[in-house]
C-alpha cells in the first residue's frame, strides 16, 4: 500500500468515480422485469436515482482498493449499500416520521407517489440491495464463502441490531435528551452501521486482512459519528445564517452534539473523530490516500 | 413417493408439524443482539409470534418431504418465509394502508406500538428473513450454490417483480373494476409469489428435479388463486350472516372474486383451482398426501 500523498485531489476522484457508480445504480434499478407495476418502479427511480452523495458506495469502492483490489466491477456490488440508503431516506420521509417535503432538492418520494406506495417501494429496495450484493460479488469475482459474508454483513448493518434499531432509538429520543454516550451509541447504529458495512463489504470483497478489517471497523466508526456531528453543525449553522434550510420541528426537539457540546465543541469533537478515523488506517498501514480524504470530506461538505 | 391415501388427517399433521415451526420462529426472532432497542424488539415479537396459520412455512416443510427432503432442521428454512409475510401484514394494517385495528385477533402493531416504529420493524424483518434463508439452508445441509438460489428466490418473490409488486397493483385497483384476468395477475403478485417461493424453496433444499419444480410452481399459482378466492368468500360470507368480520371500507371498493363471478361461481372457481393444484402434482408424479390435502385446506379454512 502506498503512503499518504497530501494534498490529495478528492474532487477528481469522486468526479470520476461516482458515474460509475450512478451507472451501476441506474442498472440496478432497470432491472427491469415485466412484473413490476409502472408506478412501482417511478416510485423507486425517484428514490434511487436523485443526486445524491453516494458517500456509501464511494467508501466501499474505496475500502476495496485501499485492500488491494483490482475487479473495475466492484460499483455493481458497492451499489447494494445506496439501495438500502435510499430505502431509509424514502421511509424517513413519510409523515409518520420526519414528513418531509424536499429531499436532495426534489419532493420526498411520498409527496409524488403518495405514502402507501412509498412504504412499498422501499421495502422492495431491501431484497433488490441484498440481490444486489449477492450479484455484485460475483461479478468481482469472490468466492461463494465469501459472498455470503457480504451478504450477511449487508443484512446485519440493515436490521434490528444496526440501522433499524438506530433510527427506533433516535424516534424515541425526540423529547427526551440524551447524554453524550447515548447520542454516541444511537448515531453508531443509525448511521455508523451502514457506514461501516460499506467499508468491511468492499474489504472483504478484496480479500483483506482481518487486521484491515479491524481498522477500517475503527476508521468507520469515527468517520460515521464525525458524519454526523457535521450534519448537526449543518443544521445549527444553517438557520443562524438563514441559507435556507431550516431543521424541522422533529429536529429541534432533538438531542444534537451542538446541543450537547456547544457549537465550538462540536467541531472540536468532530476534527477529533476525523483524527481517529486516520490513526484507524495508520495503525493497519491502510495508507490509502481516498479513506484520508474521505475522512476530512465528511466533515467539511457542504450538504 | 408414495401413492395418495385419502382420507389424510391434515389436522393431526398441523397439529405435530406447526409446533416445531412455532419454535424456529421464536429461535428466529429472539436472536437478541444487546443492540436491538427493546421497544423494537417487543414490536417484532408481537408482529411476528400472533396466532397464525402459518400457511407458507407448511408449504416449504411440505414441499421439502414431499421432494424426499429428510432434515429435521427444515422449519429453520422455512419460517423465513413467515418473517416476509409477518412484515407484509404490519405494513397492511398501517393508516396509509387498511387502517386495520384487529389482526389475529389481537391489536395490530401499529396500534400498539405506533406507525413509526411498525414500518421500522416491518423493514427490519426483511434482512432478518434473508439471513435466516442462509442459516436454516445451511442447517439442513444444502450446498453454497443451492443456498444462494434458495435465497434468491426470497428475494425475489418479496421485492419489486413479485409480492411488492402486486400489493402496489392492489393500491391501484381501489375503486376501479378490474377484469378476471387483471384480477388473476394482481393476486398471482401479491399472495402466489411467496406462496410459490415456499414451495420452491422446500423443493430445492431437498434437491428436487427440474420436473418437480415445474410441479410445484403451478401448484402453487392454482393454491394461491384458491387462497385469495376463499378470501373473498370468507368475507362476503361474514357480512351475510353476521359473523362480526366486516370487509372495510377499502375492501368494499376492491374488486373481488365473489364480485366478478357471484358467490357460486367463485365457489366454483377456487375448486377448480384445487383441483389444477392436485392435477399439477400428479403430472410430476408428486403423490404427497399433505401437498394434496393442503389445496382443500386453503378453500376448507374459516379465517
Amino acid at each position: 500500500m502506498t503512503g499518504i500523498a497530501e494534498p490529495f485531489d478528492l474532487g477528481a476522484y469522486l468526479r470520476a468515480e461516482t458515474p460509475r457508480i450512478e451507472e451501476a445504480l441506474n442498472a440496478a434499478v432497470s432491472e427491469a422485469s415485466d412484473l413490476v407495476p409502472v408506478e412501482l418502479e417511478r416510485a423507486i427511480d425517484h428514490g434511487v436515482l436523485s443526486e445524491g452523495k453516494r458517500l456509501r458506495p464511494v467508501l466501499c469502492v474505496a475500502a476495496y482498493s485501499a485492500c488491494g483490489g483490482q475487479s473495475p466491477r466492484i460499483p455493481e456490488l458497492a451499489v447494494s449499500l445506496e439501495l438500502i440508503h435510499a430505502y431509509s431516506l424514502m421511509h424517513d420521509d413519510l409523515p409518520c416520521m420526519d414528513d418531509a417535503e424536499l429531499r436532495r432538492g426534489r419532493p420526498t418520494t411520498n409527496r409524488v407517489y403518495g405514502d402507501e406506495v412509498t412504504v412499498r417501494a422501499g421495502a422492495a429496495l431491501i431484497p433488490l440491495a441484498a440481490l444486489r450484493a449477492w450479484r455484485g460479488a460475483r461479478a468481482v469475482g469472490v468466492s461463494e464463502l465469501t459472498a455470503r459474508a457480504i451478504v450477511e454483513e449487508l443484512c446485519r448493518a440493515a436490521g434490528a441490531g444496526g440501522m433499524v434499531g438506530g433510527q427506533v432509538l433516535d424516534l424515541r429520543a425526540e423529547g427526551s435528551v440524551l447524554d453524550g454516550a447515548a447520542l454516541d451509541h444511537l448515531h453508531r447504529l443509525k448511521t455508523g452501521a451502514l457506514l461501516t458495512a460499506s467499508l468491511r463489504i468492499g474489504a472483504l470483497a478484496a480479500g483483506a486482512s482481518r487486521a484491515a478489517l479491524e481498522a477500517l471497523d475503527s476508521y468507520g466508526r469515527a468517520v460515521g459519528l464525525a458524519f454526523q456531528i457535521a450534519d448537526d453543525i449543518l443544521d445549527a449553522t444553517a438557520t443562524a445564517t438563514s441559507l435556507g434550510k431550516n431543521p424541522s420541528d422533529a429536529d429541534r426537539d432533538k438531542t444534537t452534539y451542538v446541543g450537547v457540546h456547544g457549537l465550538g465543541g462540536a467541531v472540536d469533537c468532530a476534527q477529533k473523530e476525523v483524527a481517529r478515523a486516520r490513526a484507524a488506517l495508520h495503525c493497519a498501514d491502510v495508507g490509502d490516500p481516498v479513506l484520508h480524504a474521505l475522512a476530512q470530506y465528511v466533515v467539511e461538505r457542504r450538504r
